[in-house]
């Protein structure tokens, strides 16, 4: 027997007929003697045509009254799953967030959560009952108000449901089998991992592998919740999907676990930039305040000792704006010229084991060397080294390094 | 400066179109110095789309997670109104029934209000706050869930929210301009009445003028809440519509205020039933088992002093069930034959005046006879004279009593 949170996203409870396999799938867990929680999403579609209610009526809206809109979408499916659960014999009731509550600051449209109260729902589900339990929704501590965690916040609510109720697992289940080592559209050979740790989940996640939020994976690192991946159709319902936990429970650690790429990257060169103390500051508060996120940072050495080249990565939508910020500095930073372009990539290998093994980062850059790929910046982390290169090289330095960190399936 | 609740059904508050238009409806009472509660209903249509999903996943289903499923139609339309007020510059917050709260009982699915704390609506109120409550919902005094109060129940709220804030007037903002003296379908000369007494109010809406829910008026009755039914589009926001108030509100009171008529009426007749003690009771008792509802009863004087006709009214959906209850008690009942039609209408005369007037009555009859209709049976109240007639002079009576009673206009 094990306490386990099941959660199922916006397709996955997209139709009734969707709900009603949702509910077989719950019931199966429950026959095979687990006590269950299940966090559900809006139904597929629902949430942005709720939003588009609230535009419609004002552009600018009151994020509170947004909420108030906006968590009807998983209230729906709460109610429907319970009916679909009751239907099949299974005993099961609705949980909204203001039930139980599940607690939250008052940040609305993009709350965090701050407390579950679990009492009673431990209580019932001791005796067999299954708590339907409304994602991204919760109460504000201080407002009393309904409240909304944000875009995939249902990922969120289901981690943290997990680590209140000390449940033995998470699972989500999703369109997809599992977390792969990359992108499977590029690479045929990619592996579905059996096991990946929440460090580098965390980078997987945030360098554009879209299975996890990332907030739930940091609560669930926090917490040490496991989180099961696994994919909502029931012909996958056998296939164990990916488990994301602590670096404990993963015996036989890859040196690389995984390879990813974004394309939402531009690079700024500033050329000759006057080497003083504080000129870095100087560039990078500017982007600072307009809310550009920098990425990578790399300084050339000063041939003459008194100036230097500067290049950084912005988001692509940020480019243009991150531009004008600095064309208008252009005399109080003192560059000579300045040069933009969109068209790169940030490539990424990832894993806890290169911690502990040298000649990591050789292998990537003779890997695309080989391949005649030029590599125009570079930045490290304990877990991940990042090379930028031209967008046109992304599917051949993805397969290459697929293959010389041995990633390619038999 | 009055205290004033207003309500939008679902037609009101159909498209974010007429939302916007209800705001600027809200914004002028606001303006007027008014302190403002707005009771809305969920947007047309949305009531019907969410109960379809719950039949959908299980026809039979708890009505509890019905509850859950069919409540966020109200809760989208308050956040959506609140939103279109701020817009406005008009301070808004909406209210579900479980934040102020609306305490009902726990019959879910057909919830009845019990209590509602106005504490802090009251103190927004008086700050400039309107306050945007959700119609038709509550929370379950001793479940602590969300409740329905069933079909039409938004008037009921708005009616229980104007008798708990002490209300100066509750607005009830519809597709009709008022109450009129009788359907203007039949009578074009049909006039709208300026006023109309709960006793009358309730006779009309029961008999088949369906511009107020029943319960919402006798909760009126009961509390002293003048009710003013209004047309809710901007063309008529000038028109007064009708007040439903006490007699005593009333300084010239119409002898009959209005003609109503119920097709919904089925005409059973038993001939020759024992004229013996308790068989009455042992007709209509399997009646009252079956759940059938009978209206009007007559009982002829028998001419042999052992046996007597007696003729009643059912609704016209449960003439079936009844007439099998009574011929499988044919032998028991001893009557020797039995007749059924639903081929009748009944039509009444209401007027709280016909206390005080006397040969009400008899203008009704001659006025019936003048034009050879047939009445089969008739009963009175105080304040009410109903005949059953064939069907096919229901027109024709109900414009002969009309100008009868000098309600034409003029």
């Amino acid at each position: 027997m094990a306490r386990i949170v099941m959660k199922f996203g916006g397709t996955s409870v997209g139709s009734v007929e969707r709900i009603q396999a949702v509910a077989r799938r719950v019931a199966e867990e429950v026959e095979a003697g687990n006590q269950v929680a299940v966090v559900v999403s809006a139904m597929s579609g629902e949430t942005n045509r709720l939003f588009g209610l609230c535009r419609d009526v004002a552009p600018m809206h009151d994020a509170r009254e947004y909420d108030v809109v906006v968590s009807t979408g998983e209230q729906v499916t709460i109610g429907l799953l319970s009916i679909a659960l009751q239907s099949l014999g299974v005993e099961a009731r609705s949980w909204m967030g203001w039930q139980l509550p599940v607690l939250t600051d008052v940040a609305h449209g993009r709350a965090r959560i701050l407390d579950i109260n679990t009492e009673t729902l431990i209580e019932r589900m001791e005796q067999g009952q299954v708590a339907v339990v409304a994602g991204f929704q919760g109460l504000g501590q201080t407002d009393n108000r309904v409240t909304t965690l944000g875009r995939g916040g249902s990922d969120t609510s289901a981690v943290a449901l997990a680590a209140a109720l000390m449940a033995d697992r998470c699972d989500i289940y999703t369109d997809v089998q599992g977390v792969y080592t990359t992108d499977p559209r590029i690479v045929p050979k990619a592996r579905k991992l059996d096991r990946i740790t929440y460090e580098e989940m965390l980078e997987m996640a945030s360098l554009g592998a879209k299975v996890l939020q990332t907030r739930s994976v940091e609560m669930a690192m926090k917490h040490g919740v496991r989180v099961q991946v696994r994919h909502s159709w029931p012909e996958y319902w056998t296939i164990p999907g990916t488990l994301v936990c602590g670096e404990d429970e993963i015996v036989e650690k890859e040196i690389v676990s995984g390879i990813t790429y974004s394309r939402d990257e531009a690079k700024v060169t500033l050329a000759k930039v006057s080497d003083l103390p504080g000129v870095a500051a100087r560039i990078f508060g500017p982007l600072a305040d307009g809310n550009i996120n920098v990425d990578m940072i790399v300084q050339n050495v000063s041939e003459d000792g008194q100036s230097t080249d500067l290049t950084f990565t912005v988001p692509t939508g940020d480019l243009d704006k991150a531009v004008k910020l600095l064309e208008e500095r252009r005399d109080e930073l003192g560059y000579k010229a300045l040069t933009a372009t969109d068209g790169v990539v940030k490539v990424s290998v990832i894993g806890v084991g290169m911690r502990s093994h040298a000649g990591v980062a050789q292998t990537m850059f003779k890997a695309l060397a080989d391949r005649g790929i030029n590599i125009q910046v570079i930045t490290t982390s304990e877990i991940k080294i990042s090379v930028l290169i031209a967008e046109e090289y992304t599917e051949l330095a993805v397969r290459a390094l697929h293959s010389a960190y041995g990633l390619d399936a038999a």
